[in-house]
């Protein structure tokens, strides 16, 4: 029903496939790699500024910033958001069983 | 079906109230919005770093531990997922609508 | 006779009395800490980017940014250069010390 | 007299040649470029949260780390200090000059 981050992976995939230079999207993995990491470091320095300061819109945007950029790296890298979510799933599933195993112990 | 950020979020949220000090998730809410931070910004610098290389597991892992720590952050700030998404949303119906409207104009 | 921070730091601190719009420095000291310290760290991100290739002009025209900005931010903080060197001094002292240390050690 | 960042190039070399394992420096080094660039953006990024909060003992340390990461990567990527200082002596010359000519053409 709402927007999910696979939605933005779409909307990036589809965007990097306009040749006429009115997408951003398409410029900035048209510039490579090395342009799409910058444009991630930076949006990353923005999130933890405003993350240190109380304004709430302003984490809200640069989070979604970084979201974004984020995806255009992983584009750019070949990497699809599902490999990124299996590891994720993977290490939530392992940080699980290592909480009951820690429950287990320390009933002893 | 499938892992979702909205699965993570709630997972960070059921960490963050282990009060016994054998979650990672629960130590670093507890050190604090600059501690968050940092790690966030470290977790960056390491994307940027492995999406410079080759390694798409590095890539992939690295861009896994990016979204927990974003994660980590926007629950120290006090921002719900829901509300980046909603953001993201936003900006991506807008973006349609210049792009819908750019391709009206350039018919002209 | 050759340039040193020493003599940046003197520079900032002529271009920030600068009023009428025509220096950087002064309008980006004048935009506040957030703003010095948002370009510290996208110039950290491009330098970076510049070490991870090959090309040495890059890296060196990055790391003269960073530098620059460094001292913008010091400026922006009050900390005068003479204290970070202070800071730099005491530790390669220390380290020198323990290195000595490290090596009657060893000798026993 | 005092300490410069010449000093600190050149105590980097001394420590750079030390193969026993006791300095961090030339363990760092070994590591390769990726992981001490990696070190100057996690120093990097602990400058900007120092520089946001008030604490001027901690920019004043966070900047002497960033500093002497910025000449560790220079000395991996083969870029001696005197270039870099060369690069800014360079451009406060041609801002002198942009400055110099500002200031003419205002009088007219």
């Amino acid at each position: 029903m709402s927007f999910t981050l696979e939605d933005l992976e779409a909307r990036i995939a589809a965007r990097a496939a306009v040749t006429d230079g009115s997408s951003y999207t398409a410029r900035l993995l048209g510039d490579g790699m090395g342009k799409c990491a910058q444009k991630l470091g930076e949006e990353a320095v923005e999130t933890v500024i405003a993350a240190l300061g109380s304004d709430r819109a302003a984490l809200t945007a640069e989070s979604a910033d970084l979201l974004y950029h984020l995806l255009v790296v992983l584009r750019a890298g070949g990497v699809p958001l599902s490999s990124v979510f299996e590891e994720l799933e993977r290490r939530t599933a392992q940080s699980g069983l290592e909480e009951k195993a820690s429950r287990t112990e320390s009933r002893e």
